[in-house]
């Protein structure tokens, strides 16, 4: 008998017994496995939540009560409970179940979420307009130790410990984030769980519970009986936040007990909540950086199905290349906002670790922190992911490009990143980074080119952007000398008398492939490798629009603000035909990147298809 | 004699003994006094921190030594003392010195600021390239309470505190940021510098000193002696931070001693200074709101000198204007982000209090906070200028504009916003807003339009933005019926048959204008008021460019990826010659609006002049 299956809802959740609820919480982990294995996903974070998210379900009632969780690699277990059981197959796929928080998926998430550190602001909104429409349920943010660290979770602290509102923050600390806790906030909570802490309990609980008229001898009791520790978190109190914890994470008479008391209580409270990422999944338990994000693996022995051979991914290039470079020239330094792997910076963090920086989530701040670094007359290269790089936008404007700063921004994940969706693709980049004065943009058309334009960007006095897509290069030959790129002049790959495609960065192998299609149609496309979306030298544009009648742009970046319209601008004055082929204006969903591709209009056979209309639109209109 | 006068830099000041600085200090606060209230400025917070500055450059090496101060409000004392005194009278006019700090004004300001909470993070840069380079000067931030209270700034004390590098945080704690402090850290803060904390001063300070070993005894002594009160804040200890104070930032001689002292120190410290705004001059004290930013004023009586009277600002017509559509809708929440008299907000926070969210510094958090509002069930307004909404990019795409969110942002600072210069200017907004899906961009031609705009945002099911200039409207009649404009569509206000000239904003009324000048000289120009960035109607863009052979879009926004990209790209397929006036693609320096408008080719003469030139371009191209 599988408990899971009886689970359509939180209401049925709420009619089993207390003693069933651990067997509910090995078949959710049961299920889990069963579909990461199958389909990959994030497997570690949701392992670390089952009896959190089983404790916040048969307590609060959602979606009156507003549970919200951040980031969303957390909420499988919560996705389970609430009525995707049968869909949870479908995982992050195209026409799948979402692997974040959605509202169009589900009644009950309430609040969407993909990148870190937004739960805390969206409950206070969510408090705040309970009370000013004089409703009373309850409002709970679920957030983790990593996302805690960004500054936006800070600042919503304050904003709650100002308006004293109802609310809950389950902070989920399973000890490390992504790869692992850096920062000094990271050693707090570190400490808050140390002995040493417990040491100071008693006096502490004490001055807690006065506070509390009604509550408190309850909860002392409480307390006693089951063990939790109750004391002043300093900073959650400082930040006007009641403080309880830390509680073990997956003991759950304790979790409802611990929840069913503070529904009682008045005001901004934090319940700390101590969990293991993987748990119950020795391989996961064991290696949690592994097993954080998992492709298809046997759940028998946690083995990860190997990707056949295959060209080096972008993020490999990058890696790889940096440290090279920074061997070097003992000037340059890296940073990353928590992503050393992700960013492929965990190479240089191993190499050259005295000129590595991990900063934590924090973009920001790490824009910022490069830009000093520049003054201090160093090279910095930050690697942060496409989509993360839009926390950082006013810093690049204000601080980099405004000051002329050589910094190297190398944005991974740039265009559609696939299963992770709309939070995640980095379809904006190339519109806010050409926007910025001062700011060289470039994007290679492959991983080869990639190593010279990083070679190109270190060599500016200026700030630069390099953004390249998610996963494997096209498995080109890889030049063994790294040469400098004239600036803002790209380079026709094939001539075209009907045509040209104007490309940049990875869709220019995708035009390639429209050119062939297209030959065998009658039509003849040139194709053009633009690599700069700026400076874009209007020279070279004109040439490449005067030399069809046709000019179709191409990117994977939104149709608005970006390289079409870079090569529109170019063409003032000119009498010139351009078409914008792009990401359209609207969000993407998940699935695998060729899907998507395909879908928004950026595969061979669509670009194909639409200059084949475009040209046939024009020979009708003569 | 007066001794400011015998100061031309740094190395002069060292020159003086420390009986003199009392009086240095006096003759700073005249030569303040004296050029503010002639040429308006910031005056409160600079009369703060004249002590601060004088003791830093007394006791530091700048520039070798890094002194790097976040905002810039707080930075006159420091211009004046850097080899700026005889331009000073210049201040924040076109020409003349900047309001802020900016690395190409002086080799004293090692780092640009404006926007606030940027210089712990360029602080820790600016340390850990030291530390890669092996050199051996200091670093030292000076922040005010407000500015720390941004998120960046907690991203930054935690990568400083684990990095563990020699800094100084120079907390100028003034007890109020511009208007007033608000969030729980406001409170913490408030709590350092009471009683309460002062007893629990001894306890602490001796297990703050047991773990210096060779200087702790000589700080206890110091303390005694100059009654510096030493122990540790416990939320800087926590980020890893030493934290020494409060002591008197009016104090010169302890200033001295303990910058000196902290000079040995290893590792990151918070010197927290408690500075009163307007120190010196008794109406900026006992007014600190009113003197924090001045026009002219009588240095006598403190009387400013009052604008003639003239048209409401745009501020106050979105002040009012919201307060009465909120009368009628009880689910209007207004949310500023530590800008209520900024952005108009206090007659809302006035009138409206219970619906009215001062959130403190943090704008990534106040957008997340009005998606939770809007999740919620009302209708949040967000008020934000221009150039600080760059802070929340992020969260407008990831938590408004994805979840289609209704919430209404209205930009105060839109355009060229005057003196206050390049970091202050608000043109990137038409363009970071137009590539974000669902949103709905507009900018009215007017105060009367504005309070259409509002009526029409908040009548949308989805997310919108309004932009509008600083400074004073046109003066035009107001509308007692507030009414719905047609989604995507503008209005013809004078038809041209030579070109048409189509506007989005405050330059419509330019176009107006120079297409007066235009009719002199024989051109006929029409005038386009186009109300929408986006969504832009392609059939009304379309009849506005067969309209005329030439099409002229103005902007006050850069000319990259705004309103002229909009227009270009819904003429797609269209034979149409389009040209796109708008700022150009660079900073623009500080100045009158007007000045700068000129400057840029937006006033109505230069907009004539570049239209003649286009027009007379073409007549010679037939």
């Amino acid at each position: 008998m599988n408990l899971l299956d009886q689970v359509n809802s939180p209401a049925d959740l709420k009619k089993l017994t207390m003693d069933q609820l651990p067997e509910l919480a090995k078949n959710v982990r049961e299920k889990i496995l069963e579909v990461t294995s199958q389909v990959g996903g994030h497997l570690g974070a949701g392992l670390g939540t089952v009896e959190m998210a089983i404790a916040l379900h048969y307590v609060y009632n959602s979606p009156t009560d507003k549970i919200i969780w951040d980031t969303g690699h957390q909420a499988y277990p919560h996705k389970l409970l609430t009525g995707r059981r049968d869909r949870f197959h479908t995982l992050r796929q195209f026409g799948g179940i979402s692997g974040f928080l959605t509202r169009t998926e589900s009644e009950h998430d309430v609040f969407g979420a993909g990148h870190a550190s937004t739960a805390i602001s969206a409950a206070v909104g969510f408090a705040a307009a309970r009370d000013v429409l004089k409703q009373n349920h309850h409002v709970v943010a679920c957030v983790n130790d990593g996302s805690l660290t960004g500054g936006m979770s800070f600042e919503a602290l304050q904003n709650a410990g100002h308006l004293g509102t109802d609310m809950l923050v389950v902070l989920n600390d399973n000890q490390m984030f992504i790869s692992h806790r850096v920062g000094a906030f990271g050693a707090f909570l570190a400490k808050l769980t140390t002995a040493g802490a417990f040491r100071r309990m008693e006096k502490r609980v004490e001055r807690f519970l006065t506070r509390m008229s009604f509550y408190g001898p309850y909860l002392l009791r409480l307390a006693r009986r089951v063990k939790v520790l109750l004391f002043p978190g300093v900073l959650f109190e400082e930040m006007g936040f009641g403080y309880l914890g830390p509680i073990d994470g997956h003991n759950l008479p304790q979790l409802i007990e611990v929840l069913k008391a503070i529904q009682q209580l008045k005001g901004p409270h934090v319940l700390h909540v101590v969990t293991k990422k993987g748990r119950g999944y020795e391989p996961a338990e064991s290696d949690p950086i592994k097993y954080h994000g998992v492709t298809r693996f046997n759940p028998e022995t946690g083995e990860m199905v190997k990707a056949p051979g295959g060209p080096p991914t972008y993020t490999q290039v990058f890696g790889r290349t940096l440290v090279r470079l920074a061997e070097e020239d003992p000037k340059i330094v890296a940073i990353t906002a928590a992503m050393p792997e992700g960013t492929g910076l965990d190479l240089f963090r191993k190499e050259i670790p005295k000129r590595f920086y991990d900063v934590g989530l924090g973009e920001q701040h790490a824009v910022t922190f490069a830009a000093g670094l520049a003054c201090g007359g160093l090279k910095p290269v930050v690697a942060i992911y496409s989509s993360f790089m839009q926390r950082g936008f006013d810093q690049m404007i204000h601080d980099v490009c405004l000051q002329k700063l050589p910094v190297v921004f190398c944005l991974d994940r740039g265009g559609l990143v696939g299963d992770d969706g709309p939070t995640h693709h980095g379809t904006f980049d190339l519109s806010f980074c050409r926007m910025m004065p001062h700011l060289t943009v470039m994007a290679p058309k492959d991983e080869n080119e990639l190593q010279h334009m990083m070679k190109t960007a270190l060599n500016l006095p200026g700030p630069s952007v390099i953004r390249y897509p998610r996963g494997a290069g096209l498995g080109v030959p890889m030049d063994s000398q790294l040469k400098l790129l004239p600036l803002g002049k790209g380079e026709t790959l094939r001539p075209g008398a009907d045509v040209t495609l104007m490309a940049i960065g990875y869709p220019v192998q995708a035009c390639l492939e429209a050119a062939d299609i297209l030959a065998e149609k009658g039509v003849s496309a040139g194709v053009v490798n633009a690599r700069f979306v700026k400076p874009l030298d209007r020279e070279f544009v004109v040439s490449v629009a005067r030399s069809a009648p046709l000019l179709v742009t191409v990117e994977e970046n939104t149709v608005i603000g970006g390289f079409g319209d870079a090569v529109r601008a170019a063409l003032e004055g000119e009498k010139a035909d351009v078409r914008v082929v792009g990401v359209p204006d609207s969000f993407v969903e998940h699935g695998t990147q060729s899907k998507l591709r395909d879908k928004v209009g950026l595969s061979a056979a669509k670009i194909a298809d639409r200059v084949l209309d475009l040209h046939r639109g024009r020979l009708a209109a003569r």
